[in-house]
C-alpha cells in the first residue's frame, strides 16, 4: 500500500475534508494537516477525526510536507502559489481540486512566469450540494472520475503520484487536454448549475400573491438541487470559465427560443420531436451511469 | 371507510394505475376497470395486480361507473366527455388527473357547451420520471398534495367525494383558482421541464469531439432526471398551458440575459448576489419540504 507521507491541505472544504477523511480511514498517509483562512473549519476538522493538525504556521507547513493538496475556490488557487514555491521540498508535489483548470494554470504561470514541473492540475468530479468540513465523506470520490489535466512540462512522477491518489481513494483517473476539460464541464456542470441558479432568481421574482414553492414536488426539489451548491465557488467558476460558459449560455438561449417559438406557433410534431430526443439521450445517460456503477461495484 | 363502488379509469398510465392500486390496496372500492386505446397496458395492469377489468366496451364500462377518474394526456380529456356525459349514471363522479386546468376545462365547455356539476377537475402533484401503468405505486400519493379546481357550478357532494378519495391514498388536498393553479405550477413545474429538455436539445447539438455525457456526475443526473419525463404528456402540458408557460420562459430568458451579462462583465458583487440569494431560497425550500415530510410521517 502506497503512502503518501505527510500530506497538507490547503482550504478545507468538502472536497479536501473527504479526500483527508478518506486518505486516514485507508492508512495511506502519515498525517494529514490542513490550513484554513479561519479557523472554525480547522477545529471542526481536529473535532471530526478528519484532521490531524490544524496549520497555524502555513510556510512551515508547507515545508514539511510531501503532498499539498490546494482545496480552495477556483480564483483562490494562484495566490498560494508563490508561498509554496518559495518554501516547499524539492521533492514534494502540489495538485488541486478546482472545476476549471484553464484559469487556475494561467494565474499559476502569471505568478511564477512558469507552470511549474511539481504542479498537477486536477478535478475530481464529484460534488454534493452541501459544502465545508463537516459535509465531508471518505466515499465521496468512489467510482467517481477525476479529471488530471498535465501539460507538457508536467513531471512523469509527479503526475504518477498524484493519479495514484485518486486511484486509492476509489476514484477512476482520466487524463485530458486542459481546454477540453473546461469545455466539457461547461456543458456538463457549469451550465446547468448557471441554468438552476437564474431559475431560483426567476421564482424569486415573481408576484407574491402565492408561495409557489408550496407547490412544488420532487420533480422540482431535483431540478433545483444544485442552486443550493456554495455560491463563492460557483461564483468563481463562471468568471474563471467565462468563455466557455458564455458560448454555452448563447446555444442555450437560441435552444430555448426554438422551443419558445414552437409553443407559439402549435408546432406540435416538432415539440414532441424535441421532447422524444432529449428523453432518449436522458435515458441512455441514466442507463450507462447505471452500468458502470454496477460494473465499479463488481469489481470492488 | 368509505367505498368509492365501481370505479373505472380511463387511461391507465403511471397516475391512474398508481391510484387503481392504492385504492385496491385499502380495500377503498368494489372494483377497478381500465380502459386504455391500446391493450399491452391493460393486460399488464391485470396481470400485475392493478386492475380488476379491462375495458373493450367503453360506453358499456360508464353505464356501471360510480367514479370515473380520467388519466389520459391533458389534450386527451376533453374528447370523452361526450360519451362520458352521454353514458354515465346520474350519480356518477367524474375527476382527472390531467396537469394543466384551464385548457381541460375550456375544452369540456366546447365539448358539452357547459362545465357539469359532476366533474371536478384534479391534479396531483406527484409524478416520476417513470410514467406507464408497470411504474405504478401505492404509495405515490402519501405526503402529496392534490389541487383541485373547482368553479361556482361543481356539485358540493361531487367535490366531497374526490376531496375524500385523495385523502383517503395519504394526500394532502387543496382548492384552488384555476387560473393560479395553471400560474404556479407553470412556475415550479411546466418552466422547469422545458428548461431541462432545452438542456439536453442544446447539449446534443455540440460537435460529437468527446462524449460530454462521460463526465456528467450526480448534479447533472438530479438536473437533469425531468428531461426523462413522458414526451407526449409533456408536448400536451405546453401547448394546452401556452399562456403561462411563454410568460415565464420570457421571464428566465431575462434573469438569463441578465446573469450573461455579469458575467460577461466581470461583476464579481451582482454574481455573488444572485446565488446567495438562490441558494437561501432553494435551502429553505428543503427545510420546509423536510419539516413537511417528518410532521406528515408522525400522524400516520
Amino acid at each position: 500500500m502506497p503512502n503518501f507521507g505527510n500530506v497538507l491541505m490547503v482550504g478545507t472544504g468538502l472536497m479536501a475534508g473527504s479526500l483527508a477523511k478518506a486518505l486516514r480511514e485507508r492508512g495511506l498517509c502519515q498525517q494529514v494537516a490542513g490550513y484554513a483562512r479561519r479557523i472554525e473549519p480547522l477545529e471542526k476538522g481536529i473535532e471530526l477525526g478528519i484532521l490531524d493538525v490544524a496549520v497555524n504556521d502555513l510556510s512551515a507547513a508547507i515545508q514539511q510536507a510531501d503532498l499539498i493538496v490546494l482545496g480552495v475556490p477556483t480564483l483562490a488557487v494562484g495566490q498560494y502559489m508563490q508561498t509554496i514555491a518559495k518554501h516547499k521540498k524539492a521533492s514534494a508535489v502540489v495538485t488541486d481540486v478546482a472545476s476549471v483548470k484553464g484559469d487556475v494554470v494561467d494565474n499559476i504561470i502569471s505568478e511564477l512566469g512558469e507552470l511549474p514541473a511539481w504542479f498537477v492540475p486536477g478535478h475530481p468530479i464529484a460534488g454534493a450540494e452541501h459544502s465545508g468540513i463537516e459535509a465531508s465523506n471518505s466515499q465521496l470520490y468512489e467510482n467517481h472520475k477525476v479529471i488530471l489535466t498535465p501539460s507538457e512540462v508536467t513531471d512523469a512522477q509527479a503526475l504518477a503520484l498524484v493519479q495514484n491518489l485518486w486511484q486509492q481513494v476509489g476514484a477512476e483517473v482520466v487524463c485530458m487536454d486542459i481546454v477540453e476539460h473546461d469545455k466539457v464541464l461547461a456543458a456538463t456542470s457549469h451550465l446547468p448549475h448557471a441554468l438552476a441558479f437564474v431559475l431560483m432568481d426567476t421564482l424569486l421574482s415573481l408576484p407574491k400573491k402565492h408561495d409557489v414553492f408550496d407547490f412544488a414536488a420532487g420533480g422540482f426539489r431535483d431540478f433545483s438541487r444544485i442552486a443550493s451548491s456554495h455560491p463563492v465557488m460557483w461564483h468563481d467558476i463562471m468568471l474563471a470559465n467565462k468563455a466557455a460558459i458564455l458560448e454555452l449560455i448563447a446555444d442555450y438561449r437560441q435552444h430555448l427560443n426554438k422551443l419558445e417559438q414552437l409553443i407559439e406557433t402549435d408546432n406540435s410534431d416538432a415539440i414532441l420531436d424535441i421532447f422524444t430526443r432529449a428523453k432518449a439521450a436522458r435515458d441512455d445517460f441514466t442507463q450507462r451511469l447505471h452500468n458502470k456503477l454496477k460494473s465499479s461495484n463488481e469489481s470492488y
